[in-house]
């Protein structure tokens, strides 16, 4: 348990004993910039991670690979510290997936089970599908209507430049097997969570509940789907057999990896950033979250290559096991609570490879000026000011709470749900100079609140 | 055998009998076009084709099925005749196909067996890998360098509106197996023949020579061919496991499916208007061929719908495993040979549903002043005028030697081989309104020809 009072009340006095002094040197900016411009490092490195190891879901030989890759990675890159922090994660396969509508239109679907679902018995489900338009119409069905049949959910994802199509879908991955189970449904199928009309169904973490029975679940192709939908509109009863062979394998040891750049004068003080080193089984995880890993690595070694450590201390996490749960950067906050104090600010990328267009903080009031020297910095990348509301991105989305500052580095996500979560998340959908765009901006960001008077301890209260 | 000096006289005969006198009236030509862009009639067929049909590789199930929907579907519009030819197809099927590279780098990779292939053994191989960047590198290579191991020909399709990037890719697919085999290869993947740097693979028909062994072949998705590129740059050699399990099932009877709507004052002068009913098995066949099977069918029924059945009968011919050799076609013609010189001209739809830029004709001479008048009345719709050097689609493209001139109504087709022979073929890549611009175009050419005072017989010889 995080003692958060305790933590406040520390956070608060390492606070009034850092005042950092360094200002920024605009020729250092300078050539920073040229540097990064000059190089394909980030690419370099989501290029190495999706080759020569691909797909990483936890627990998995993958990730074992990615562990190892990682910490050679950073050690050959010549970073000051590189360590491992291990994690306990759950070890689930996909294993075989397979729908065929039999009536009254036999056709073959593309699916995928979502990620941590029970199968089917061996010789799967073949029974009426009955189809929601949502969540919401499901959880007013009744008994009578569900019971016995596969549950079908419709709901389209819309596109989004921010991703704000997901959060409303995305609740039927999460809950949909559950709420189908209590209204005794067999299995639930979902359309895939995302933007693409392609025939990559989307897989993503789902969930059980105690008291509810389990549920095979898995999602459909946008394609599939829309044919499905087709086929009900012919008004008559369909049915599908569907066949899934998901398995648990227990629980394995995976590791958060850290590579360190000892500042020069406050090495107790570190600004974090993180990408997340895992991913889902059936891409290489180039977008989710290679691109990350390219990123933050490339802009500290960047740093440290160009202008030399800075004044604090750069600390690269990659996290174990954020799909499933966030489970490393869990870990990480309960292993280092004593630490968290020592976080100026900490930034995740993990949205894919799209160009970031704003900065969003969650700054302590007194830091706010300081956004303003950021985005001077920023601008001329395209990069706006937004709010001072910022959550950071998923494994550091529970330190604000924490105290801990963060921001965020928003990125065009655009076309990321047109790969997130499928096999077709590979090297080939990064754009290499969006890619680098983003390594300039971690740079630039990372280096000026690594040596720029700022303190933003410690994040206030979300704005609701 | 066809006659050719005696089907060209008696063509010669046929003309000198036919005038048709005539004249297209502008008011007729304005209905037709407000009746087009009122009607949905294409896409509700290519829709109703992939979603009761679906997949349709010739000779399986679901080719029979689409040949009681065709029947079915014509006889329901209206049609005066629907009949049907018999057709002798092979039926092969796909099976399993896996591959994964071994070392020096482990990864999944997504494959298709090409069309025609035989099987690996079950326990597929697991060799070196060869990497050609074309088949004329691989003709080049010595039996030394090739013996025993799986080669890759590593050739990527370049984009063009016209489909010019595919024949100089596509002989690496039929052509592979044989050359590959010669030099005493286990098997061929080559990078797939398609646009889309997706995960999905291409499949489409492949060849043997009697005297060289068969040898498995498959293609790889351009995505994991970009990965196994990659993995070669490491410098190592590249061992992996193939396994495909691609069966023969005998031979079957398949049928060319034929509507017609009888001509008022010349029945017997027919103009013919095509596109074939068999798909691939991967995909449902939407825009390979379901969009032209809607447009030709959608453009017959409007003019029969809005003016009522033209002076010449228009035969609307759906053809049976275009994808296995234009089987179908060549069927046609050998019993049809008789009916040839009654082909005032024929144009097939089997490009995709993009939308018509361009008239190609193969017309001649003294029907040359026709064109325009078609340009006239195509004009409006973007489509300008091309060539008179056409070569009709695959299934008419044995015409013009026999004498029957021919169309090619050009559509754009930048995104064709994005989708193309992939299981990526389904009804959402129709964009709706570009299919309605072809089913107006085909209805408005088709009733022109069949009312028009126009000959175009005999086809000019291609200029090369």
């Amino acid at each position: 348990m995080l003692k958060r009072p305790f933590l406040l009340f520390a956070l608060l006095c390492a606070i009034a004993q850092s005042p950092v002094s360094a200002e920024i040197a605009p020729e250092d900016i300078d050539k920073l910039t040229s540097a990064s411009n000059e190089s394909g490092l980030a690419y370099d490195i989501v290029k190495s991670l999706t080759v020569e190891v691909g797909p990483r879901i936890a627990g998995s030989k993958g990730d074992k690979l990615a562990v190892a890759w990682a910490e050679t990675k950073l050690q050959s890159l010549g970073f000051d510290k590189v360590y491992k922090q291990p994690v306990r994660v759950r070890n689930w396969s996909r294993g075989l997936a397979q729908a065929t509508v039999i009536s009254p239109y036999e056709q073959k679907m593309v699916i995928t089970a979502l990620g941590g679902s029970i199968a089917t018995p061996p010789e799967g489900y073949t029974e009426e599908v009955i189809m929601f338009d949502s969540l919401e119409s499901l959880q007013e069905a009744t008994r009578e209507q569900v019971e016995g049949k596969i549950v079908f959910i419709n709901k389209k994802m819309q596109r989004h430049k921010a991703g704000k199509g997901y959060g409303p879908v995305v609740i039927g991955r999460s809950r949909g097997a559950i709420e189908a189970s209590k209204l005794g449904a067999l299995a639930v199928i979902i359309r895939s969570v995302g933007t693409a009309n392609s025939r990559f169904a989307h897989t993503g973490a789902m969930r059980y509940s105690p008291t509810v029975e389990k549920i095979p679940a898995g999602a459909l192709s946008n394609a599939d789907a829309d044919t499905l939908e087709s086929i009900f509109a012919a008004g008559k009863p369909v049915t599908m057999q569907v066949n899934m062979q998901a398995k648990e394998h227990g629980w394995q040891t995976s590791y958060n990896v850290i590579g360190e750049i000892t500042g020069t004068k406050y090495p107790e003080q570190v600004v974090l950033i993180a990408a997340h080193l895992d991913s889902w089984d059936e891409g290489t995880g180039a977008l989710d979250d290679g691109a990350g890993v390219g990123i933050v690595t490339a802009a500290a070694k960047l740093i440290k290559d160009t202008l030399g450590a800075s004044e604090r201390t750069i600390r690269v996490v990659l996290y174990a096991n954020e799909e499933f749960g966030l489970i490393g950067a869990r870990q990480y906050v309960k292993e280092n609570a004593d630490d968290l104090k020592n976080i100026i600010v900490a930034a995740e990328s993990d949205f894919g490879a799209g160009a970031i267009y704003r900065l969003d903080t969650r700054f302590d009031e007194k830091a706010l000026p300081f956004v303003d020297k950021l985005i001077d910095v920023l601008a001329p990348l395209g990069i706006e000011k937004g709010n001072n509301n910022a959550t950071g991105g998923p494994d550091i989305s529970m330190m604000p709470a924490l105290g801990v500052p963060v921001v965020s580095l928003r990125q065009d996500g655009t076309h990321y749900f047109d790969y997130h979560h499928t096999p077709d998340d590979t090297l080939d959908k990064i754009d290499p100079e969006a890619l680098k765009q983003n390594q300039t901006a971690y740079a630039l960001f990372t280096y000026m609140m690594a040596n720029g008077a700022v303190d933003p301890r410690p994040a206030p209260k979300q704005v609701k």
